[in-house]
């Protein structure tokens, strides 16, 4: 059963997740490792992940079997568990609680070598809906208070698989990065009456030096103060806490802004490894002055020990030149 | 001239730092990378590098020249530069400063083979009187709000030199994690009236589960929520805040269980990259409820998505076990 624990000093919670265990001959560095050979993802392999709980299938065909657009199935070396109750106790100092919380994986598409930037515009929507209607689900699980959807695509992104996938993971606590980002809108709101994000894509939109893309709905930003080269935010225009309570009618624009921005990507960078999450407003209240966004992180730069000991990053790429590299792509 | 940007929403600073300034066809994946050729920290290139602002030296041989043990130079690709008044100004709603700081270099061989594990105590030693004056030189200078001294050991720990090395950050803000652990020391000792790193140290020396090694003066720990497989903290038993404040004698000591505990690290993870970083105490104030140390963190898994959105950490290996396989290596 996984463990989460959280650091006396800071509060910070870890997950120990001992299902793919790993003793110390197990860390072999990345060159040596295989990638290819056979891939539970692909249409066909149906019966070699857990069982779907969302599908979008061809008329007729059964569960777990060929003839899908998109699965999602829980992780099959799950970082926290579903099943049992959550208990909190003590360790001497210490503070932990058992595993509690969700693990899917939702599989993009069933032809191997396509990837959100590839993929047609509808079924990069129905990524999209797939994310909205597990989020409404695991939110229904009164144990649990985030629900966290992100993407690893590429190795040295953390992806353990090369098929496209992104993974939905539902917590039993808030995460501190979310908690800090909702406090942090909270304290603008009460100081402004503006929601912050409500001001950035104002400035943004005014300023144009860190501008990339937009559609009638959606504009992606390279943030003024990005962390990684080439970090880019894609923001609704229309105030929104919640992705998952988004009105329907955005899907298609956000789909479109989500494939256009990583296809910017992948022609300024030749197909860089990334990381993407969507921040959404938390379980706990109506939070009002959140907006939900999505993060995209391209994996160029390796976080080393300047970054682990102060929280602050040292960025060699001027936002603005991001941005104009990415404008200027056709 | 870098510059140092807010994040207006999380209140998170960073380092925009054009000196290695990378253009997207700079960002080549590390296969491709070559490391070896031309080492400017080599004896007998000291021309190769900015003049020396510390040296141990035999007697008689002058600056810059062969016949040092030891030499401390500024960083020729500085994050943060020293001339200059800071200016902090708004941009809209945006803050930012100009990147007033010291970013140096401490060489800690003449010789390029040779690493921390493998270097006499004497010279492990002689690294941490170089990090103690260093901190003590910088903190003379009122701009300068915190200083970090940190290493990176290895390609995929984000070293780009691979003579042994480590850096020296002196930087115009708290950094986030400093501020947080401060803080965290701070609200442990009002509500306990006792310093939570003694605490854990007892516990530790109690139980046993997680100390790996130690000596007289320190031990040497895999922590309670460990965020990455083999995390090991280096603790002082005698409390103290700041490294470079403690009592001279004590400095044999922590050479000789930092080595042990970088062999036993080598041993059992075959020369893995690793970072590790000193957290001492700020200069703002007397801060008697922190407890100075050293966090090693080996660089074995891939910080992904879920990391990134949620500030959690997913660690696949116990850190009992992993204290267990340290404490076992002869």
């Amino acid at each position: 059963m996984p463990e989460l624990r959280r650091d006396p000093i800071h509060g910070r919670w870890v997950i120990i997740s001992t299902e793919r265990s790993r003793r110390p001959s197990d860390f072999t560095p990345e060159e040596r490792r295989p990638i290819g050979g056979f891939c539970p993802l692909c249409e066909g392999n149906e019966d070699r992940t857990p069982p779907e709980v969302l599908a979008f299938r061809d008329n007729g065909t059964p569960p777990n079997s060929p003839g899908w657009m998109l699965r999602v199935v829980p992780n099959k070396f799950p970082a926290l568990r579903i099943e049992g109750e959550l208990n909190r106790e003590g360790e001497g100092i210490y503070d932990k609680m058992n595993g509690i919380g969700a693990h899917e994986v939702v599989i993009e598409t069933p032809r191997h070598y396509e990837t959100l930037a590839t993929l047609p515009l509808k079924a990069v929507e129905n990524v999209l809906w797939a994310y909205r209607e597990r989020i409404i689900d695991l939110r229904r699980d009164e144990r649990l208070r985030y629900v966290l959807v992100f993407k690893n695509h590429g190795v040295a992104a953390g992806a353990s698989l090369e098929h496209s996938h992104s993974q939905i993971i539902a917590l039993p606590i808030i995460p501190t990065t979310v908690r800090e980002e909702i406090e942090g809108s909270k304290n603008y709101f009460s100081y402004k009456d503006r929601c912050v994000f409500c001001d950035i894509i104002r400035q943004e939109l005014q300023q144009r030096h860190r501008v990339i893309t937009e559609n009638s709905s959606f504009v992606s930003i390279a943030p003024f103060a990005s962390r990684f080269p080439f970090e880019t935010w894609i923001l609704p225009k229309i105030h929104h806490p919640s992705f998952e309570h988004t009105e329907s009618s955005l899907f298609e624009q956000a789909a479109q802004i989500l494939s256009d921005t990583l296809q910017r990507l992948n022609q300024v960078l030749d197909d860089p490894p990334y990381n993407y999450i969507i921040h959404t407003s938390s379980m706990e209240q109506d939070q009002d002055y959140y907006h939900w966004h999505v993060e995209i992180m391209p994996k160029l730069t390796k976080v080393a020990g300047f970054e682990w000991g102060t929280g602050f990053y040292i960025n060699p790429t001027l936002p603005e030149e991001a941005a104009e590299y990415m404008r200027e792509v056709k």
